[in-house]
Formats: structure tokens, C-alpha cells, sequence
């Protein structure tokens, strides 16, 4: 049986022309290229190679640390989810019962109600509260867990949007409303962190509109950040529910001051999205750009020799540098025969490595090394072999800020104010911005206008005061203003 | 709609009598009364709580770090298996296709190939290294996978049995037989490491017989511990495949001296099951016994007073020496004034803490405290609140081999050689023992013995040299002595 597993992950090259085009092409070459993830045999699933799952280990373990520091614990619940469960919530089932994959048949027979293969864990993780809340002294509940999750999706494209993805999920249930709305901003504000100060990608905080909003939420808040090409990536989501999964789930609890009442919870994820957000965020022509912090190679060395007797003594001093710098940088060696210089110098700026050392036989006589930057392509010559290992870790720590000031000066220089119609869907026919524009609240306007320019709101940012002006479409009074882009 | 989440995990007790049944109660209790899993709604699977979790979570950083350490890199493959994969290898198939749960509808259609959900992912990560390998350059390949596996199974016990369970699979391809059956080895040795130096439980390591063989496999090797009731479990497992998936999955490669051969092949892993293991293989009737190095929580403090002004001093003491102890020690204050210090006592012990710190209002007077050892019951008394980390630690540090050591005086206790049917029938009448027979090497013999006594050959060890005697069954002459044991 012959499987060609390109015809799986579809990408929609077919309906993107020009620049989208380009720009998908770029993606995937990159990702295949940089050998972050393969296509699979199975329709919209991805195998995420070594390289692109040692990247989400990174962003597990930085995530993870701040989960459990605010409190939280990790648990597992089961993958598949009773139909039944399912309907209890009405704007929940609406929003993901067409995306589900259904399991009919186990063990060889039909069963009596198939299994849906979890889309999210809402519905199965509140029947549990259900039964572990009975005081408010059960309460908070702060649960996080790490998981596959699917969603049948008809476009896929590896890491942005595919069948099977993995995830953290947290679901969390507390006594009052405060409460539950803080947490939603905990949740939020541990995004943030890792957007920015990990993975060195400014984000804008804050509420999306009725329309983009998860279904089953009351609230839902986002950190939206910027790509390269200017368009708009949703990174990650926080949901406050209200009481609407514990009324659908039964979750009560007996009150302080006596009767029962009903939960108030969150919820909120980040997926294996986080990795096509760093490709797009912050790669160039060559390939990818790896935030220092994140990086599973930070430092590669590339010895360089061409006669015989150069190649013992240059991997021999290769390795002690290799040796040295171990212990506080994640270093790789590559000490293949089977490649030319040039070539891992390729190989390993596509694959983002921040820093490259090149050694040769005069580096080792002169007890030197040359360095050179991913993000900027400088080279620093005749660097000292003693202290390098400090030296590394400094100008690790300047390409992190680095990349981060670009990412942040490049949303600067593709943001705009509008607050006229015409110079707005003029703007966006131009290129992909971020417009900031007045908007009248009405999901009319916002349906219009992702119908005259494929923009969407992507946010409502929290600091942004309310502030006079009129709606970008409709001209009505507005004091909100809002940031429309183009989106993945 | 009422869903009694206890109908899903079928428990075996109506056909268990006596001892069997008791202790079958007994492990339900400890799971659920230790908090380390609950019922799920969904038939055969279980929910695995936070303090359940954080045992796994670890056991996996110290297996993780030791298939780093020995060259793995982890990766991640889709969780569906299109169905005709699983037809590839014909054992394979026959083992696995009437445990499968298979997904028939996506995205609110009929699939035209249904999918399995993966129970173990050999074919599908061998459909990639088909792809991948083409010289011997492009070898070995080392991967590991940290996944969910389902398995339909009629009868489940948490954690030792769910149709749903976590576990990590090892996949690996090699261009000579020497290479891949060395890597076996090497599996299987860091899960002896695990077991013995990580979860404190002696295993014997050696070969399966056929009978027990991994589907698709040329040898099956294992670990096996012994429980404290007597009976067996087979707590990990290392295949060699031989080139049995390597022809079926086309996996090929350029030899260094021309030609293509057939890669050569191993595949293991570890579960969930493993928690099970340390539940039954340290447990006493007051319920858990955890090893320190794995414990989630090494040292509880319980604070002790009546009156309101003794409550501030202590609790104050006991937050300073919790948050002294913190950088060494997984520290836990019980500081909840809703339960009583009794209470406290009983729950913490049925948890397996290692360590109990008691502090009163005179231990704080006499900068002293009680401590308490879980595996004993030995209490120490008017130890010096000075240098208690280092003390702790030491402490710990001895459980950690007091226990080991009492479960290999068990096993030793309870394992006997025997070279007679009548008395080997008769032994296990009486009792659980790991007994030491000669076997001919039929599968003839090995069922009858099965179905005369329930006892099944557990391992050939591998460091019993070949010695004549007689098949305790037929009488046969044989220079194999195997391991007979009830088992889970």
C-alpha cells in the first residue's frame, strides 16, 4: 500500500495566492526542514520529531513550574468523554460536538453509548468536581493536566491547527465569583510571562468579543501576538464560565453561612500552537530563530579542519569546550564526518540554533574561538577560550532581549490607528496590520467586516481606557476600541 | 441521568474468595482512600488524582533522565492507527485488534478507514522510520514516546489494569542484531534501576517464555517483582523484534559495504502500573508505604495544640521549619484547624508519608519535635530542631533501604525450589510463593500447569546457568530452571 502522508496534513497552499502563499510554503519548509515535525499517515495528525518535541518540553517545564507555584496540581483524566456528557452544555456541545471523533466499537463489540475522544475535558473533569465538592472547605479546586486532545478540523497545518494536538488544560472551581475571575487573570498572566519572557514574543492582553468567545464561557480572555508577516496568532485563552458548567454539571457546594450554591469556574490551555508561534514570530529566510531560553541546542560547535592531522587536535579541544560548557549551557557538538562545514552552518541556522562556535586549527593554537549569532548573523572573532562558557551565557541572555525588542518594534511599525472605513479595508488590502479602531459592540459590525476584509477582532485590550470615538463601520458611538487584524 | 462511576472500573471480587477478595478490598481502599485515583464515568478507565499524578510525575523524571542519559530522544506519534497498519504484522494483529477501540466517525461524517486507537504504536512509528532510514548513517534511532495507550480489557483494576493508561514506549532501529539486542538489555536495566534503586522493589530480571511473549516479538525480557501477598507482577517490559516489523514496514537501509538490509529492532515500556507495584509491594494495612525518593510529599508536620495561644506559637514554629526544610525536603505543614492531629496522623499514614513531624507547644519550648517513621512505626523523640534537615535527610535516605531490604527478606521468605508436581500443587494450595522449577520448555506443560494450579511461568531468570533436572510437570530432563508464580 503505497500512503503518501503529504496528503494528510492539507495545506491550503490551493486557496492562498502571492504572499500568503509564499508565507505557507516558508512554514512548512522550515518546519519539515528544521526537522521539528513530519507529516503522518493519519488524516490532519503530525509526528512531532525529536528537535520539535525537545521545544515543547522547554515550554512544558517553564509552563509547569508556574502551574504548580500558583498553587495548582497536575492530574489525568480519561480520553474518552460519554456522549451524553457532551449535551449537558448547550453552547459547549454546539461548539464541539462537529468536531469530534467518535468511538463506536472497543473490544471488539458496538457499544451501547459511543465515546467521544476528548476535544477539551470540561464536561468529564466537572462530573468529578461534581462528587470531590460538597463544602466550600473543598474548595478552591486549582487542577491542571497535561494531554492529547482532538478536534476534527478540515484545514490543518502542522502546529497551528491540527487533528490531534497536545496541551495543558487547567479547570479550576471556587466558592465565589471574585475569586473565579482572579484566577481566569492568574492563568492569563502565566501566558503572558511565557509569551514574552520565554519564548521573547510581545502579546496583547485582554477580553475577545461574543463571536471568538469558547464555547460554554462567559468571558473569555486571550494574549494575542504578532507574526512576521503581521498577522495576528491567538496564543493562548482564559475562560471565566461563571456558573454555567456547574449548573450544566451539578458542582454545589454547601456555604459558610449554610445553604448550597452552585461553583464558579475557570478554565484555560495552551497547545503545541506555541511552537508555530515562535516559527512564525520570529523566523527569517533562513529558517528558524530560537529564543536562547528555549532552545534544545543554545550553543552548536562546528570543527573545522581539512587535513588529518588538524581534525585530531581540533575535535580534541572541540570536545573539552563541549565538556565545559555542559554544565550551565544546553551545547551540541557536531562532530560528523559525513558533512562539510558549510553544510551544518546551513543545517543549523535553519534550525535556530542562537549561537555557533566555529573552531579550526589556528582557533586552537591561539586558544580562541569564533562566534557567531543566529538572530543578527554578526560574527565575533578571536573570542578567549578561558571564561567562554560566561561569555556564552551573556550573549545568550542579549539575543533573548534581542529578538524580543525586534519582535516588539515590528508590531510598533505594523500597528495603526484608523477611524475611517475606506483607509481602513484600504490598509488591510495593502498588507496585514494590527488596527486599532473604535467599534460599536454589535456582532453585525464585526461580521461585516471579517466578510469585507477577512479581519476579525482580536482583542479587546484590558489596558485600554474607555475612550470616545465612532464605530470603524457603522459610524454609532463607541468607547471601546478594539485591535482587527488578519488571523491564523 | 445517574451515572455510578464505581460500575466502570470492574472490580473482580465476585470471583475472588477469602485472602484474594480481602486483599482486593484492601488495594480499592488504599487507592481511593489515599486520594491517588477515583471512578471514572467511562467503563474500564480511571482518573489518576494530584497526589496520584505526582507520583508518576516522579517516576517518569527518573526514568526520563536515564533515557536521555543512555542516548533516547523523546518524540511524539498520532494517537490514531489507521486500522490497515495493525494488519502489517500478522502476530502483532492477532494480539491487539481485539483489544481495540476503534473510531468509525469524525467530524460528523463516517471515516473511510476506521482508526484504532493506538494500544501500543509500533506500526506507526515504524511506518516513519520506513520513512527516515535509507543508509546506515541514518542509524540507530533511538526514540522514546511519553503517551496514552488504550487497551480494551473485561476486567480492571486501577492502575494495574485500565482499558486507559499512561505509559512510555521506547521504539528503536539498528543495523546489526548484536546492536539491538544489546539496547534491550540496556531498556530493560534502567528499568530494573527503577524499580530496585527509585521504587525500592527487588525484581528478577530475565527472558519470557512464548506463551507470554510480546505480540510480534523474538524475545520478550522483563522485570518481575513480587507483591506482598506473594503473587507476581510483571512490572516492565524489553522486546528484541528482530527484523519481524522491520520486513513488514519495509524498513531498510544502505549497508556499509552496498546492499539494503532489514533494520534490526527493539521496543519497551513502563506504565502506570507501576503505581500499582508500589501500592502492593510496600502497603501494610494502614495503606500506603511510599519510597522517599518517589514520594510526593518526604515529611508532613503536624501541628499540635488546645488552647488558642498555644495555636499561634506552634504554627509558627512549624512554618519556619517547613520553610527551612523546603530546599531539601518535599515538605508539607498540615496546618488545617477543621481536622483533628488523630485525624491527621491517620490520614498521612494511609499515604505513605515517610517522615511525621509532631510539634507541640513543648517540643517548640524545648526546640525539639517527635518524629514519627511511617515504615516502622518507630517514633523518635526530643529530636533537636538543629540541623533536622541534615537528620531528615539521612532518615530518609534509610527507609529508602530499610524497605528495599524488607522486601527482599519477603520474597526470599517466600520463594521456595521445588522438584516435585505434587508438592509444587501443593504449595501453591497453601499459599503465593515464586517457585523454582525445572521446565521442558513445552508449551504443553506450561498450560497444564496453568490450568492445574493458576500459576504461570514468570520469568527464566537471567543469571541461573544452565543445571540438569527434570520438568516438574512431565518429568522430562531439562536444563531450565524458570520462576512459577500466581500473578496479577
Amino acid at each position: 500500500m503505497e500512503v503518501k502522508d503529504t496528503d494528510n496534513v492539507q495545506e491550503t497552499f490551493e486557496e492562498e495566492k502571492g504572499k500568503d502563499a509564499e508565507r505557507s510554503r516558508w512554514y512548512t519548509d522550515v518546519v519539515t526542514g528544521a526537522e521539528l515535525a513530519d507529516y503522518s499517515p493519519v488524516k490532519g495528525c503530525m509526528v512531532i520529531r525529536p528537535y520539535g518535541y525537545a521545544l515543547w518540553e522547554n515550554l512544558q517545564r517553564a509552563l509547569d513550574q508556574m502551574i504548580k507555584d500558583t498553587g495548582h496540581q497536575n492530574a489525568y483524566f480519561p480520553l474518552f468523554i460519554p456522549e451524553s456528557f457532551l449535551n449537558k452544555e448547550k453552547q459547549h456541545v454546539e461548539g464541539f460536538a462537529p468536531e469530534c471523533a467518535i468511538v463506536t466499537h472497543g473490544g471488539g463489540k458496538k457499544l451501547d453509548e459511543p465515546l467521544v475522544v476528548r476535544p477539551t475535558s470540561e464536561t468529564i473533569i466537572n462530573h468529578m468536581f461534581a462528587k470531590w465538592v460538597q463544602s466550600w472547605r473543598d474548595l478552591p479546586i486549582l487542577i491542571n493536566q497535561w494531554a492529547n486532545v482532538v478536534r476534527w478540523e478540515m484545514r490543518t497545518r502542522m502546529f497551528l491547527r491540527t487533528t490531534e494536538f497536545l496541551w495543558q488544560e487547567g479547570h479550576t472551581a471556587h466558592a465565589t465569583e471574585e475569586e473565579a475571575e482572579k484566577e481566569a487573570r492568574v492563568a492569563l498572566e502565566m501566558y503572558r510571562v511565557l509569551a514574552e519572557e520565554w519564548m521573547a514574543l510581545p502579546v496583547i492582553t485582554g477580553e475577545k468579543t461574543e463571536a471568538e468567545r469558547f464555547a460554554g464561557a462567559v468571558r473569555t480572555y486571550c494574549i494575542e501576538a504578532m507574526m512576521r508577516d503581521g498577522k495576528a496568532l491567538q496564543a493562548g485563552t482564559s475562560h471565566f464560565l461563571g456558573q454555567n458548567f456547574a449548573k450544566a454539571f451539578d458542582i454545589q457546594f454547601q456555604a459558610p453561612e449554610g445553604g448550597l450554591e452552585h461553583a464558579w469556574q475557570t478554565s484555560w490551555g495552551v497547545s503545541t500552537r506555541l511552537i508555530g508561534a515562535i516559527i512564525m514570530g520570529h523566523g527569517d529566510e533562513k529558517g528558524l530563530i530560537l529564543p536562547p531560553k528555549l532552545a534544545p541546542i543554545q550553543v552548536v560547535i562546528v570543527p573545522i579542519y581539512k587535513k588529518e592531522e588538524e581534525k585530531a587536535r581540533v575535535l580534541e579541544r572541540c570536545r573539552q569546550i563541549a565538556a565545559e560548557l555542559k554544565p550551565t549551557i544546553r551545547v551540541f557538538l557536531d562532530d560528523r564526518d559525513t558533512q562539510t562545514p558549510g553544510w551544518k552552518f546551513n543545517h543549523w541556522e535553519q534550525k535556530g540554533v542562537p549561537l555557533r562556535l566555529n573552531i579550526g586549527p589556528r582557533d586552537v593554537d591561539s586558544n580562541v574561538v569564533e562566534i557567531a549569532r543566529r538572530d543578527t548573523g554578526e560574527k565575533l572573532r578571536g573570542v578567549s577560550q578561558d571564561g567562554l562558557a560566561a561569555e556564552l551565557g551573556k550573549l545568550l541572555e542579549t539575543i533573548q532581549k534581542a529578538i524580543f525588542e525586534r519582535a516588539v518594534q515590528f508590531r510598533k511599525e505594523h500597528s495603526v490607528t484608523i477611524d475611517n472605513y475606506d483607509d481602513f479595508c484600504a490598509k488591510l488590502d495593502e498588507g496585514n496590520y494590527f488596527i486599532e479602531a473604535h467599534w460599536c459592540k454589535s456582532g453585525q459590525c464585526e461580521a461585516q467586516i471579517k466578510q469585507d476584509t477577512k479581519a476579525t477582532i482580536r482583542v479587546i485590550p484590558f489596558d485600554w481606557k474607555p475612550q470616545p470615538g465612532k464605530c470603524i463601520r457603522c459610524g454609532t458611538a463607541s468607547d471601546t476600541k478594539v485591535i482587527f487584524a488578519k488571523a491564523y
